[in-house]
């Protein structure tokens, strides 16, 4: 079966833009009623029941019988022989990825992670202490979709941020365990892992039971389900994002070679037939030169399918006035991966105000940022880069404000508090500041 | 009628002490399914209505009727009209609170908010750059419980920030209007304002309608509705912590004059009859002098039985060993507001790892924080302090990593990603990355 990878031609100058782009760009992140009620009966019944409800999901769901939870454990032991049972180009280079990420999230944690406090003129301390959180739990996909690298990317943040107790869940499905997920797990310093997944999963971690520890909070991309419940955990402990489809968007000047960023636009395509790939640029012959790419690098891709559905489906090559057009475009969208496939990456990098990553000038493929480069994969899709970061060392930390009133700043701050207080209706607030007066 | 402030005296030697604790502590933030149900109603009626159905809801649930959603804007005149016809005292206050806010959240914004990068040895540019959100929702409750304090707390950090559209709405029953509340919107830099509240006001900034223009991100506490509807529509925009009812922890080594204790629970106890006051201390004697304080002092509290019933159904007057078992169970407490009760306080605080803010001293009441001390008094409530934050600048910002690899850079990272993206199947990535290597 031969397969044609149509990307919808866009240009702003058409009368129809505005409307053919919302069109690509529609998304919806509803989720279907009957999996939030599945999803909702699930977690009251491991809340209630506990292991005895997770190992039934898990024989139903998985196709994986076990007579206890503890059986669903993985050791310590068993991580590390899958870790030496890989090749050692595998071996490698998940340690050498390991090494890059940590890096990247010291540097990270140092930036902006830090205690930090002052004292202002009464001699009032004011500041903020800053904390690992206790307990994690890191959501693991399964099956089809097993990401090794999404193991790094979850767990080494949560070590360098300090978590002292990292727990992994990740579905095995008829008891198939991925090597690489193990080994990753064993690389990235994961406390204790399970072999659960789905909805019971996240509620094991979430409520706890006689097996599984109570988290604090949760991270981790998953199916629907798994999304439907971090969702309906949210507030019992802390959850990351909610993920949508993976996208890219490519901002080219024309210099880079028509076929690196045909692969690229390739490299989201694979993901999934509702991921999304976008090229913006000025001139109309390159975006024929990168279609001509795409028609003749197809056929030699393993996943052509997903990759033709994709593009044919979601992906669109759009010609802008120029390069400040281009950017204030991508602004709009807010990609979760924005390519500046420029020379002059530097010269557009200050113009684009929402993105998970950034990657500038041609060398830098998003598929490097996704294992080795050091940044986080887990980024914000579906346009909440508008509002929202990569997952970082700030997700496994909190912060405590510090604050101490030194005898002589109370006179000060009490009779303001006490204005404030009585304004509000709250005597006895007022009262409390009014006491500390001489 | 009399009121008694009965807290339970539990005492940590006590052989029930666990189930005991475990009773007080019972909190569920379940929603009820009903309030669900009607919210995501009036969530899909303004999404596909827009101002016409904030109109109805808002005629329907405050007893407040307009022909345009125009009419509900308060203009700026009306704003600064409301600063200028408040008592000197309050202007002043006001103004002082907001100074002194807006120097925190800078010194934060300083510590913990700036972009960063770094190249490594290959010449790789690795970082990430912090940008404000572009505009954001600040929901303020009206009605008995209208705090012009959170006007402050929510809307200077985002000004801090450098958001450029701050949008407050404030629902108005019968068009009563609170003139603390406008002003303090006056005074600190809040862009636009509407007179609506409820979930029909989290829908109209989620979605946007003709008139309120759709922000990416709403905070501010609010009822069961206003929970309900900002748990809803998260994803589509970003939102803040769903706050319980309020709490305070004070860890008293004997010290502090009995009264001020006894005023700083009567404080939290004065919210709401669902607040929770807890004082910890090894000195069963000065247990019952602070008893002693509560029962002479609560007759003259305009808020009596508020109090009353607070302290008596879900407050404790807890014994402990020693200091240092006091600072464990405040961990295991997470409380929104600590108070370190203690002549010797910075021995203390090492030992505290979850709290929303850590009040050092007894001069440091928990009001002077609520008010003007500067850092926020949005707080993680219910044990949330566990895992989340007070609100900040950071929660008004994002970050996009920032990604470089130069020439020499790809012909290492190159390799290591594609093994690895060979060994999860993704052919697309491995290719992006071979494409770029000599």
């Amino acid at each position: 079966m031969e397969y044609v990878a149509a990307p919808a031609r866009l240009s702003t100058a058409d009368a129809n833009f505005e409307h053919d782009f919302a069109q690509r760009l529609h998304w919806s992140a509803d989720t279907d009623a009957a999996i939030e009620q599945r999803v909702a009966d699930i977690l009251a019944d491991v809340q209630q029941r506990g292991d005895a409800a997770v190992l039934e999901y898990t024989a139903r769901f998985d196709g994986l019988q076990a007579d206890s939870m503890a059986a669903l454990e993985l050791t310590k032991q068993e991580l590390k022989a899958a870790f030496d049972s890989l090749p050692a180009a595998e071996r490698e280079a998940l340690e050498s990825a390991a090494r890059r990420v940590r890096s990247y999230h010291e540097a990270q944690k140092k930036a902006n992670g830090e205690s930090w406090s002052y004292r202002d003129e009464d001699g009032t301390l004011l500041g903020q202490k800053v904390t690992p959180l206790d307990r994690v739990g890191i959501y693991v996909p399964g099956g089809k979709a097993a990401y090794p690298s999404s193991v790094l990317m979850n767990a080494i943040p949560a070590h360098v941020a300090g978590v002292q107790d990292i727990i992994m869940v990740v579905p095995t499905p008829q008891g198939q365990k991925n090597p690489l997920v193990l080994a990753a797990a064993y690389v990235s310093g994961v406390h204790r892992a399970f072999t659960v997944g789905g909805a019971q999963a996240v509620a094991a971690l979430a409520y706890g039971t006689a097996t599984v520890p109570k988290v604090d909070k949760i991270t981790g991309p998953g199916n629907a389900y798994v999304a439907s419940a971090k969702k309906r955990v949210f507030g019992i402990v802390g959850i990351d994002m909610i993920a949508g489809p993976s996208e890219i968007l490519v901002l080219a000047d024309g210099t880079t070679p028509p076929d690196w960023v045909a692969m690229d636009l390739f490299s989201q395509a694979e993901h999934d037939e509702l991921a999304q790939s976008i090229l913006l640029c000025p001139d109309a012959a390159y975006l024929d030169a990168v279609q001509a790419a795409i028609d003749r690098l197809l056929p030699e891709m393993p996943r052509k399918a997903i990759i033709a559905k994709s593009l044919s489906d979601r992906g669109a090559l759009i010609l802008t006035r120029d390069m400040e057009e281009a950017c204030a475009i991508s602004n709009r969208i807010a990609p979760e991966h924005l390519e500046v496939s420029s020379r002059d990456p530097h010269r557009w990098e200050p113009l684009l105000r929402h993105a998970g990553a950034i990657f500038l000038g041609a060398y830098t493929s998003e598929s490097l940022g996704d294992y080795c480069a050091g940044p986080n994969h887990v980024l914000p899709t579906s346009g909440t880069a508008r509002f929202s970061s990569p997952l970082g060392v700030y997700d496994f930390q909190k912060r405590s404000s510090i604050i101490e009133v030194s005898e002589a700043g109370a006179q000060i701050l009490g009779k303001t508090a006490a204005v404030l207080a009585y304004g509000e209706g709250l005597q006895g607030h007022a009262r409390a500041a009014e006491m500390r007066l001489k």
